[in-house]
């Protein structure tokens, strides 16, 4: 018989809200994985076959088995449906922890475990001594030892003015649980109170109930209202920032830089106040990100710098670009080294070249722009016709003259110059000028004579 | 006679100055009505003119009844200036809320004059424990259970170490305070300091003097200070957010959003960290407001995304528009069901077709845009010519090319297509195509030459 | 021999990282002299010859004198160092304050000269009793009076639960360190350590060596650890904020208004939350400034109205402008009082007429606007053209009609009108209008017949 650890985390629907980019499914699992778990089995709790099919997939993405009740369980029911999944691995008492505590650390469980097993307990709680214990269960140890957990809806004042909580988390003796659950009364299953009821019956059966009060208490906040879920998003982001800061990394204002977790950021980088850091992005050492700035799956380089009110998502920078203020890169986009792209600027599917400028006011799709290109400002890449996409490629060292318009699929040859104010429909050839634009007519007094016949109209009209 | 319960609520300039939108006369108004107020007496206590006109406009407004005494009084002044307003209601004692504790609720208000008519006393005020009492007058209670206000520059030692301050607000048997004044020293009226003189002087003429010791003293923070200001409106803040919060609606941070008292938000949106969200702005359900927006007197629907960096005000977003990051929307503009409205675009009083699209660097203003419209990048409406304003109407199913000026009046017919980089000065037929751009001209060899030569200046130059 | 009172500052490298944009050397130099100190020696901690060269630049323009060791030096050590500077001047003993404390008030210095006077010590150290004294030095005083400064990895069980910790700050009798350290083990000299061991040479020798506790503990933030960076600035902003409400400018949210020490704002003002405020900026009376801007070096009249992420670095707005959002102003730019920017508008070294008006998607750039101009959407000044900048020169009254672009040098005369979407390449007269555009066109039916044959060609590929 193995005695390989499994886990077991019953997971409702809304533990695949991410919290700073992580479901709490996520958290779940990995904390019991680095408490030494080899096997983790998700009981998903979902209402119906949606929420089963998005729970069993975000399980499979993690590696996860997973088990489905035919309905939404308690944490002792939900213990009792793994049972099957425990088959020929009794021995070892599964920790199960359901998907609500983002914040609970590794060590808190290997420590419950280690509580447990000293105290030979048949069932484990893990337990809490909060400052403000309203809405949860509470721990009731008798004189002789016995301990009941008693709901808050259901208890006294006396009962009422304990500060132990009971946590839908703990240990429980592989067989114990589902025994005493088929035994038990029907309410059992009762999704929140099946806990209770499970410590009671085992008591009653004369087993070991026992609850292990975590000496981290500020990670027992469970995602159950929504001011919850605020505030444990405050403690993962204090997290994040502290380990950034620890790393190496100036984080201006810790109240106010939202990291996800999964963001990595070299050392000696900065990140401004106001700024939101999402989903894969990575930021090379010594690159500085201004205030304001969205940046999601971002692949960004070393000592680039990333002005104030930039929104990034999918893009790749290279070493020692800089961007912004007001610049907008969408998927698809590479920036090379040391290029540059200014205010106002957007740029969707583009190879921007290294060295290339594009300074203001410009709209780049579907292109390929060669190195030290400078594009003007105003410069617009029509890359769409009203039926498909098309591409513009402007070889290295072209200049694009402001205010110029790219009707694509088109090419601008290498080293070749378009005049200010152009629109160009067909290649340019490498070295060349292309020039497509009005010829400038001028009316000699024509704006007096306009300002004066209106003010002749208006004197008439306002007679 | 009549028992109607009437407020007294003295105002200075100050009660004007809104606090996430709400004035602190408002906030006064309203905790007097639902405390069961069914007549508001303001005391207008401007120091001249303007301020008092400013405030009999906001007293109006609010449905007040207006007393405007010859120059600003301290509470209890004000309460007998309030007296003619009262006439024929005395059995009432009037609550008297200045207009300077935006946080105080109206169970307070209740409970204070629960407990003032119990101990059936002459005058209560509202009184309150603090953990730092400085800067306020104490309440000193003497064996003889007789009580005095004492302010805190005559206060000795003894007095400053009590915690216990009193408050400007509080229950005073109808005509009593009136005849104590008259009968009072001058300074009596002395604003800020004749509460306790009235006190005093109700004392001496063996009248019940009570402090109703709030059990919400978080309440009393009033409107001293600037210190004060910036606490008052977190608290009020916070308060939103967790409305918010508990109508289902997901605040990333709720302590970086900022959003105004009448905000109404659907149940399933979501609000990013660090946006601003003003006036009368309504949020329907499911709809998603990304980081860095600012929108006033907004009206957006349901299942519609706000990108990043979005300011819009006074305008009108159906269901599933998306837009942003980048835009800005200016009173008069609606966006119909699906349209969607992308980065560095400005619309102003424009209604945007169901479906259409305008993407990326364009300006709309003074237009009518029908259903499914293509608007290309850099399209601008040329709505003024100097001297009027003039409206360009772009039918359905048009599109318009990339870097187009519309020179309005102008009318886009139904179908129609405008090249790329025309300048449209007439109407376009319906399912016609328009041009108006110059004809592009090449010059080979132009950028070689022209570059050697720099390069040769260059070189004499350097020499 | 003079009784001038000098202090030692010992600097290493972090002493030049800015906080709210002054560094900590200068808040040191800065807390000395308010103390009373006419001249300030700094020891130079630098590692090598780049980082003492850029802080002896740091020191030299904060006209301090510099004492360079050969290597970086622990604060007694750094003392003697500066001993050859002291000559002469001895019988003032010198306070010692490394630059690590930014919060430390000069009356904090002068309390602590105090208390060395009167007790006659030979050295007495700046100690504090902090809540968490984990990472400190702790002092220990015996029972004979003596007291003892233990290193934290040195200290057991006892000595830790000690709340009073000893700070690398102290005063020492001129002379007297030196002497002990020359006659000290070679090990005093390890940075970090030495203090401890000057006070137990000290001690050996019957010197009295004291130490004063801070009544502000809350300045005993040294810059250790990043996370102490962040606790520092969030203190230095609270104090700056503080300090502005109470000269009347109204910042809407203190947590999130980032306002550098330097800048100074007009009575009347008022702040949006999400605000970073930088370097010389000044900001005149009632002015407001919305919410996301990011401002550097700006200088700023009375009643100008900036509103949403505007970004503004080097240039000069005059009073009454209206500016934003989504406006961007770079060095050498002036706008004239009364003058208008919109959104999507960037400028760069460009003078700004009375009353000038560009309200749209615009790029002015090495530009002179004269007054009442107004400046189409979509103007672009083609500033450019590969080799060298040149200007643009918009002279009072002119009309500049959307989508144009001025080629530089070019210069459009009094009162002209250049038509909409024109490239202007050539100077136009005074009152004169300039049109350069394409002449439209118009294909009936082409749109349909397009629609149709993409719709065949459509259905022929779906087969």
């Amino acid at each position: 018989m193995s005695t390989r650890l499994i886990a077991i985390i019953p997971a409702a629907p809304h533990a695949l809200h991410p919290l700073l980019g992580k479901t709490p499914l996520s958290f779940a699992a990995e904390a019991a994985r680095e408490a030494g778990a080899v096997r983790v089995l998700a009981v998903l709790n979902g209402r119906n076959a949606a929420e089963r099919a998005a729970l069993a997939e975000a399980a499979r993405r993690l590696g996860l088995e997973s088990v489905v009740p035919d309905k939404p369980q308690g944490t002792a029911a939900a213990a009792a449906s793994a049972r099957a999944g425990l088959a020929g691995e009794e021995a070892s008492d599964p920790p199960i922890l359901p998907a609500v505590f983002p914040l609970l650390r590794p060590e808190t469980l290997v420590e419950l475990r280690t509580f447990h097993r000293k105290r030979r307990a048949g069932l484990t709680l893990l337990s809490a001594v909060v400052p403000d214990p309203r809405g949860f269960a509470r721990v009731v140890r008798g004189e002789d030892g016995a301990l009941r957990i008693i709901p808050e809806n259901g208890a006294d004042g006396a009962v009422l003015s304990l500060a132990e909580i009971a946590t839908a988390a703990g240990l429980v003796r592989a067989g114990l649980v589902f025994d005493a659950l088929r035994s038990g009364r029907k309410s059992a299953a009762a999704a929140g109170r099946d806990w209770q009821e499970a410590a009671a019956i085992l008591c009653r059966r004369g087993e070991r109930v026992e609850a292990f009060i975590t000496p981290r208490p500020e990670e027992i906040v469970p995602l159950a209202v929504p001011a919850d879920a605020a505030r444990i998003r405050a403690a993962l982001r204090d997290r994040v920032n502290l380990r950034l800061a620890q790393e190496g990394v100036t984080i201006i204002d810790p109240a106010t830089a939202w990291i996800d977790i999964g963001v990595r950021i070299g050392r000696g980088a900065a990140v401004a106040p106001f700024c939101v850091i999402e989903g894969a992005t990575t930021i090379g050492a010594r690159t500085r990100i201004g205030p304001f700035c969205h940046l999601r799956d971002a692949s960004i380089g070393d000592d680039v710098a990333v002005s104030a009110s930039t929104v990034i998502e999918g893009a790749v920078l290279e070493d020692r670009v800089s961007i912004g203020p007001f610049a907008r890169l969408r998927p698809g986009t590479t920036l090379r080294a040391g290029s540059h792209v200014g205010n106002f600027v957007e740029m969707k599917k583009t190879d921007f070249g290294p060295g290339a400028k594009a300074g203001h006011l410009s709209y780049l799709g579907d292109s390929r722009v060669g190195a030290d290109v400078n594009i003007g400002a105003g410069t617009i890449t029509c890359n769409y016709d009203g039926v498909r996409k098309n591409s513009t490629v402007i070889e290295a060292g072209a200049f694009i003259g402001s205010g110029s318009e790219l009707v694509a699929p088109v090419r601008i040859g290498r080293g070749a110059y378009v005049a200010a104010g152009s629109v160009i429909v067909s290649d340019v050839p490498d070295e060349a000028l292309a020039i497509a634009r009005g010829r400038q007519a001028v009316k000699e007094g024509w704006a007096r004579n306009r300002r004066e016949r209106n003010e002749r109209e208006k004197n008439r009209a306002g007679k």
